[in-house]
């Protein structure tokens, strides 16, 4: 019987109650369990929730729902926060401490084991994946991307035929999806274009700065062609010409956002034709309809995981996933040090996958629960000649 | 046999193709069928589909798939371009003339057959619904409204979970739904709130002025009893105050959209709260994964409805849905005259549902194949005190 400290911190996803549900399920029985409210903010302010019966059930009763059950959000862990942590988890003499996050919370983590090594305090720490964007270090791909794919490959292919019927009003589109330093998202919308006339026309991802002339070679190209051109680009894309987007701040972290907007102004300014840029937003993230089943399950996977480690005394590890060589797609959940995704720092998309998007689709097609949404053609196409009027 | 023009105009929809299938496959077989390509824009300009195999197959391989598959978009109707459109149909020997669209088709139906009767050349004309703001008279629904309600009310419940997890960080979201000039949508978001702490905690709907210490007061009790305010506005809404937002015109058309981010910048102004405001976007009324099979069921009776009356003769009609009286929801397809919605003009919200939501939402229910998503509460509740712990 241990204590065990349970969070969730971070930006949520579809399915980070899935872990967090996997997790209490492994443990409840056999240990004492104290859940955070808002991640560390709850733990250096001791809001906690017990493990009654009701809180218990509660728990569970999120499987398949999304955010983030507990209260996640942005917390920066300073000198005193710090302190206060360690000071509350001795109080509470909890033997381990789990959080469910990103890269952030993964350094909190290390952060607050050294604190309490300091003070001769025995504390085993598990971090346990989720991002949307897809930049963890030393997995194959984390819990909440593979849904966040899904939607935005979705909605890329429902819009694009909504741009198509509407060619002769408005002629490009910008989308906007989420990923501040990485492309996964952003080239994700591309999973179920089956024709060249289809949308993503073209795609702007942070590993590569955007050249404006090859992106208005290329929408005037799709015009011509199509006569509509449909963009997405992540939310991190920087112009090459190194001017900074003037970016907002909240809360003293930049909110992305904006280059969408940019990319509609070059655009309109020097091809003139109508654009509109649209954020797809909170959804991507958080869209219960087109969760995979692949990804819940994972999710949950890997929260038992993480009970089963705790119990076993593993420490400073966080759940990664391993993909087999098989022509079966399958994962296996292993523990990699905290210190190696740290070291690894935020994992963007290999030139690989950029530079060959079929490559890329190969590898995220089982995470879509191989469902490939397969549309007709954009114009009626005859058998022989091949003909298509667009 | 007869010969049929056959188009789609307006912004898509969802389920717009549907009806196109509806419409082709009663009239295929015994009529010689042209399909417009832009709606009014091919009509005027000569931009014709035949009814060969392919094209017919191409159709109806559409009835599940979003958008307008003919094109659609929007296109003024001139006296130039009127005449154009009457001697085209002349030039087909068109006995019949068929549109899918809004208000603004049922309208340009009327003028086209002016036009050809001042020429002594007798057309049918015929018009089948499609709206996704719901503003069209004379019916008790139309086809894309219900999908887009059903997008609506997810993708609040969902991203109310994404912000009450959130809320450390930010308090206040502002999602801005379609609707130019009546609340149907943005109304339809609290469909599936079962509590009290769920947001939406505030709706703005076109119908009402908005009262700026009426929105400050409510997001204020809001953040301060659950700790976040979920808002929504329809993208019509307008300040009591008088003053007009500032609007971007389009081709000649004011877009709407930026009340949202008017109402971020007043709370954040007034009240200090971290506020993120949010267009749903077209993915509204374009969401394959979200259409409902009564939406795109009725969507393809209209059509069939729309294709039976050619046969029989009739003209100035367009395709209404009356809802029976009975326990069980039933619409019948009944014919009402162009003219009568046009004196209709813009349909709004009507009192009964804006100032008693749930009368609306058991209206909105069977459009959403009943189908109401539950999720547990936001926080724990414990049988006996009722006490919950935001």
């Amino acid at each position: 019987m241990k204590n065990i400290v349970i969070g969730q911190a971070g930006g949520p996803t579809s399915v980070m109650n899935a872990t967090l549900a996997g997790l209490t399920e492994a443990l409840m029985e056999e240990n004492s369990l104290t859940f955070l409210k808002q991640g560390y903010e709850g733990l250096s302010q001791n809001r906690f929730l017990n493990d009654d019966s009701y809180v218990l059930d509660w728990i569970l009763s999120h499987k398949n729902i999304p955010g983030a059950c507990l209260g996640s959000g942005r917390y920066a862990l300073d000198g005193v926060k710090l302190e206060a942590c360690a000071d509350n988890l001795k109080r509470l003499n909890a033997d381990a401490l789990v959080v469910i996050g990103g890269n952030g919370t993964m350094e909190a983590l290390r952060k607050i084991e050294q604190k309490t090594m300091e003070r001769n305090y025995q504390l085993q720490v598990i971090g346990l994946p989720k991002t949307v964007d897809n930049d963890l270090g030393c997995t194959d791909h984390a819990p909440g991307f593979a849904s966040a794919a899904n939607y935005i490959a979705r909605a890329t292919l429902d819009m694009g035929r909504d741009l198509y019927a509407m060619k002769n009003f408005e002629q490009v589109r910008i989308l906007e999806t989420m990923g501040r330093n990485t492309g996964w998202l952003a080239a994700a919308s591309g999973l179920f274009k089956a024709y060249e006339e289809d949308g993503p026309h073209f795609i702007a991802i942070p590993e590569q700065k955007l050249v404006k002339q090859d992106l208005l070679k290329s929408v005037e190209a799709s015009v011509n062609k199509y006569g509509c051109a449909l963009i997405v680009t992540s939310e991190g894309v920087q112009w090459d010409s190194g001017s900074q987007m003037n970016r907002k701040v909240i809360n003293g972290r930049p909110v992305l956002g904006g280059i969408s907007a940019g990319i509609e102004a070059e655009i309109q300014k020097e091809l003139g034709f109508t654009s509109r840029s649209e954020l797809l937003g909170m959804n991507q993230r958080s869209a219960s309809a087109l969760v995979t089943e692949t990804d819940r399950e994972e999710a949950y996977q890997a929260g038992a995981a993480g009970g089963k480690w705790v119990k076993a005394g593993l420490t400073d590890m966080m759940a990664a996933f391993q993909r087999s060589d098989d022509a079966h797609y399958h994962i296996n959940i292993e523990p990699v040090s905290l210190k190696a995704v740290a070291d690894y720092g935020e994992r963007q998309m290999p030139e690989q996958f950029s530079s060959d998007l079929s490559a890329y689709y190969n590898w995220l097609k089982p995470l879509v629960d191989n469902k490939m949404v397969s549309y007709p053609s954009l114009a009626p196409r005859r058998e022989n000649d091949g003909k298509r009027e667009l």
